[in-house]
């Protein structure tokens, strides 16, 4: 479908306020700015950058950006009405957001007539007083206001008078964006629609009442029914033209309308025009880069943006995608900065490894004799259980072995694993003994840990240290156990996968063996050896 | 909103089936077993059981169902339809699911006609007979026929009228119910709603013009443009009356439509009937067992189960929760098995305490002091690691020991383990040494073993087996790990699950420890105890 010029559409990212109420997320300064910029590179018109009045560090926030301004997105702080029987003009939080310098602010209000008396415990008059001074006060200094009808969708379901009269005071005096906020996140699809119609025709009437600058329709959904997307498209559809969203979802409770679902539904699916298609392209790399930027790990089966979204199973399916990819795709991957995944499984074949090698820099003829027999000893270690769709760095050894062009910076004797844990609990309960080789010279190491496996890479990077002193940077950064073949029982074996990282990078490793210690050692001991080969690789680069 | 018992909804299950098809899920028979009880409890009426036709493991799923059926639920198998220019008779795939020994089956076939020219390489009115004769031939055979319509919204959008004929064949040759499949998940809600009620009305004329029994309509969709749940309750406010889905939505690609989100949203909120109301609540329990069971993380942020569904923070917020949860909670999450939780404080939960009590057979006093003892001890293990949902017999032996019933059969005074693997790889490289007591008595007993746990589990058995004879008869049966807290490296926190079985009974165990050889202990220790509290309330009540 091609974009619409006529049906422009405004996002508006809350990343950096809404998002940052998700459980188990905190950013601290550098990451907001760094997630602003990125934000601001994908085109986004509208950055939310926080709540100056209520939390003093975005106050920072918001001067640090002048010094380092974004190229073309508004930068919006975010705060309430002024409280009840206050002067807008002495309201300490007003004055913080008028602090922040931007060009335009949000200011949220109360639409539900319950909240209004239970929760702010003033009058329904005072309340429609507290939007009129506030953004009268807020237009008076110059600020453009977008005005965030909090509890839109309840409010109008018990009241729709009372909240309909919160919007015709946000409007006469001067918002320019009226949005339209389902904070519970209970609303479904088919009610969206309804109302925001009702929405539009009573503004209408109220317009033609008394000719008041028109105001724009906004949506801001909450994932609590599974609807937040949905809700947002119908409200698109019923006529709002400001979406308000976060990267991946992120959000309270269950999460904000994910932008990344809804920028190509809207500009792929609907024919609305959103972001340039050169950062729609930019889509899964921004996704990937927040989730970085905020330390959680990627939602691998996230629609459009997820590892697994375009990803095929060998068989007739694959030679089906690769002969017409519409019958089993709904988009093309790349538009959104995607790919299509051949799964490396057992049933992969060898146009799947040259595919890998190639991502991995490394360019194989399918006649070469040695792509074949990669692909053999590929599918040996899966068939005993081992795993390469997330290692890739005992992908790119298992390579360089086949070609002969594994270096052996150290050899791997074995090792022995001691743990005590009759009566004393100490936590260093274990002892690993490692014994390898370097240059021809047997080594024999031993170290304490809390476990085993800490106690294992504590003896082996003191083993090697001496001779690799970049190892002292190495750090494990994640550790993964599967048990493969649960079903006998102890007699299971076991997959580990290791990531570890250099400061710059992160690379991952796996192992396989019925003996849990053996699988985890086989997996730090690869992760070694791919950060020596990445440091060595860095060091002939720079030296050429 | 109170239930209309004239919307009945029939619920149609596919987590055994098409929910394996996600990346990274893996399930033995076993696990599909019990997943299978669990959604029969949660009052599911149709149960995808897998395709035996094209997985023979399949096959022994629906035979071990037979030895220990269902008490509701019809669990159905699913297949294609006979392949082009066969007799649908002299189908293997198709004797495979009559070998089933089911009522009903699944019968799934091309509504695309690309995907019959290109996909099958056959032609149009060949797909119509496969369809036909396929139906036909299963009716002949006494089974009752669900035909899925792959492909139908995008087949539809290319030609309706080839995409209605296949329809009409399913249904004039004996379907009872058409299955209206979004298979790539790329259809928007508006297109949804649009085309069920095309094919509701294009059906009435057909059945108008040749009297046919009528077949009722049902909606497949998934989850690629985030659109799975809100798709499903189109098509239902359409006039669909089955809805397939998985729990958690797990699914090939981006999943499929979340019957975790589904049937609340359709119970709750639109007065559809689905399940029971008591089935309703155990809802947030069964997602969670099934994550556990298939051994991936539970969603915290899902909508309705998930762990921060219902999580508000501190401050005002939380006292107008709870004043009027209303203001701040789209629905009572109780209705749902879940929970509100008042992140800081931490507070709650001592009638699910009673509850799950009452579901072990211990009837517990909200006002008895250990029922207060039992939640104080549950959240201090709970906050170390330890998780009961799939756990029981833990459970079970924490209760009991609170309520001071817990029977010391032995007492675990330590183990030691040694695993050697220098050069030599045998297949014994572990020695694991234990001491326990019995009356009063210390033994210390050694056992070697494939791996550190198979050797501690054996000198376990080895050291109680004289006093306790009848743990000859236990055995592991199955061993899940779990890293909690991945980025702290190899010193991260680990969650072992164990499985153990007396020929009779299975139950499941837990243990955390940084070490994951004695989180391993832990479980395997606590498996025996409890088979051995089994054992000796089974004698007890023999004599009684």
């Amino acid at each position: 479908m091609t974009t619409n010029p006529s049906l422009q559409l405004w996002l508006y990212d809350t990343t950096l306020r809404d998002g940052t109420q998700r459980e188990g997320l905190s950013v601290s300064i550098e990451d907001k700015l760094r997630i602003a910029h990125k934000l601001d590179q994908l085109g986004i018109p509208f950055i939310e950058g926080g709540w100056p009045g209520a939390n003093p560090k975005d106050v920072q926030f918001f001067w640090q950006l002048q010094e380092n301004p974004l190229k073309q997105a508004e930068v919006v702080p975010f705060c309430s009405t002024r409280r009840p029987h206050t002067k807008a003009a002495d309201e300490p939080m007003l004055q913080a957001i008028l602090a922040a310098g931007t060009r335009w602010v949000t200011i949220f209000g109360k639409s539900w007539d319950l909240h209004v008396t239970a929760g702010l415990k003033t009058s329904l008059e005072e309340n429609l007083a507290m939007i009129r001074d506030t953004i009268e006060y807020l237009r008076s200094q110059g600020r453009r206001v977008i005005y965030d009808a909090e509890h839109w969708f309840d409010g109008y379901k018990q009241n729709p008078d009372y909240a309909l009269q919160t919007l015709t005071a946000a409007m006469t005096s001067g918002a320019e964006w009226l949005v339209l906020c389902d904070t519970n996140g209970g609303t479904l699809p088919h009610e969206v629609s309804q109302i925001v119609e009702s929405v539009i025709s009573h503004l209408s009437l109220v317009i033609c009442q008394k000719p008041t600058p028109s105001p724009q329709i906004g949506i801001h959904t909450h994932n609590d029914s599974e609807m937040a997307v949905a809700n947002a498209l119908a409200a698109v559809m019923a006529g709002a033209t400001m979406v308000q969203g976060t990267i991946n979802g992120y959000g309270e409770r269950c999460g904000n309308a994910n932008l990344c679902s809804l920028i190509p539904n809207l500009q792929l699916k609907l024919g609305y025009s959103c972001i340039g298609e050169h950062q729609l392209n930019q889509l899964t790399e921004a996704s990937r880069f927040v989730s970085e930027v905020v330390n959680l790990a990627p939602d691998e089966h996230a629609p459009f943006v997820g590892l697994s979204a375009f990803a095929h199973k060998g068989g007739i399916h694959v030679s089906a995608v690769e002969r017409n990819p519409l019958t089993y795709e709904h988009i093309q991957p790349e538009l959104v900065g995607n790919q299509r995944r051949i799964v490396i499984s057992e049933q992969s074949g060898l146009s799947n490894v040259l595919a890998k090698a190639r991502t991995c820099g490394i360019e194989l003829d399918k006649d070469h004799p040695q792509a074949r027999q990669i692909l053999q000893r590929m599918k040996e270690l899966e068939s005993q259980g081992y795993q390469f769709e997330a290692a890739e760095a005992s992908f790119i050894l298992l390579m360089y072995e086949a070609l002969d062009r594994r270096e052996q910076f150290f050899e791997v004797k074995g090792f022995q694993v001691h743990c005590d844990l009759v009566e004393v609990k100490e936590t260093t309960n274990s002892l690993a003994t490692v014994k390898v080789a370097v240059n021809g010279k047997n080594i024999l190491e031993v170290a304490e840990g809390n476990g085993p496996v800490a106690a294992l890479d504590a003896a082996l990077r003191k083993a090697l240290v001496n001779f690799y002193p970049q190892i002292a940077d190495f750090e494990l950064t994640d550790y993964k156990v599967r048990i493969l073949n649960g079903h006998t029982g102890t007699a299971a074996k076991t997959r580990a996968l290791v990531e570890s990282g250099n400061g710059q990078q992160r690379w991952t490793t796996v192992g396989v063996s019925t003996n849990i210690l053996e699988a985890s050692y086989q997996a730090v001991v690869e992760g070694l050896e791919y950060g020596l080969l990445l440091h060595f690789q860095a060091e002939k680069a720079l030296k050429v």
